[in-house]
């Protein structure tokens, strides 16, 4: 009867994460895990805008990926950090971002879905052009930690072409 | 007793899940999940290059986001399925894609990350420039379902600017 007991338990607990996963449902998540993701999606433009890397660091998980607007791949929150510090200290240096829209949305109860439109300062690129009002489009996949918190697994960015804008067939 | 046990197993179940999302692990997926994600990949890009928008819709979850190179984001099947629809028929129409280089990670057992690096067929854009061997970084975040099937939950896609490569603060 236990052993009935823990199996039909352990059924119930994957077929409700599944469910959860499946499509057609708009899962919610429960407010204290939207508040927590929002702190760090918060806390990561802050470190962003205060060149914290330190602090930018503590909101990726470790085997966090990356890809910039760029299309560069970072595998490891290491690399992350090497590539985010160099720019930050060159052609971002005192450049801040600003979130102007997101969305936030439960893929599991454990993984959560970021979408942010961004609007960067203006910058020069290594390349020597200036980027004048550049607004771009970031998805950041996050997982619950044990303790409560939300960190980046993956953060995936891509510069918003406003030439292109006018021919979104959805619009 | 029993409910001893039922909520041991409740919390054991639930730590292993979290510990498998926790920062500074690689957890492995099983062979046959791994399979499952690689046909759902293989089933996209093979549709696409058919242009069967109907294959390719069969592999989104019906929540589906999407961030093109262009920085557009579509929200839900339908309008995912609205706008590939529309740019196979004109800009895209017999445009092929090759996948070059894929990573596949587990974020939880039921949600995993798929990192391409594709080419295309040249291609001309609404504007009239012509696009010359481009290559891009897709992100997928898949969703394992109830029958074994993964789904795609997020696709987000970003041009290689090969301007850009060089500096690669990781490289």
């Amino acid at each position: 009867m236990k052993t009935f007991l823990l199996k039909f338990t352990v059924i119930v607990i994957m077929a409700s994460a599944l469910r959860s996963a499946q499509a057609g449902e708009k899962p919610m998540l429960p407010t204290q895990d939207t508040q927590a993701i929002q702190k760090t999606v918060t806390g990561l433009f802050d470190a962003w805008n205060r060149n914290d890397m330190k602090a930018y660091a503590s909101f990726l998980t470790e085997d966090c990926d990356w890809i910039n607007i760029v299309g560069m791949h970072w595998r490891g929150r290491q690399a992350v950090m090497k590539a985010h510090t160099a720019y930050l200290s060159m052609m971002f240096l005192g450049v801040k971002q600003q979130t102007l829209e997101s969305t936030i949305d439960e893929i599991t109860p454990n993984v959560a879905l970021v979408i942010l439109t961004q609007r960067m300062d203006d910058f020069t690129i290594p390349a020597g052009k200036l980027e004048k009002d550049m607004h771009d489009r970031m998805s950041l996949v996050m997982v619950k930690q044990p303790d409560g918190r939300w960190f980046i697994r993956i953060g995936h960015n891509t510069t918003i072409d406003p030439a292109a804008a006018p021919f979104d067939p959805t619009k």
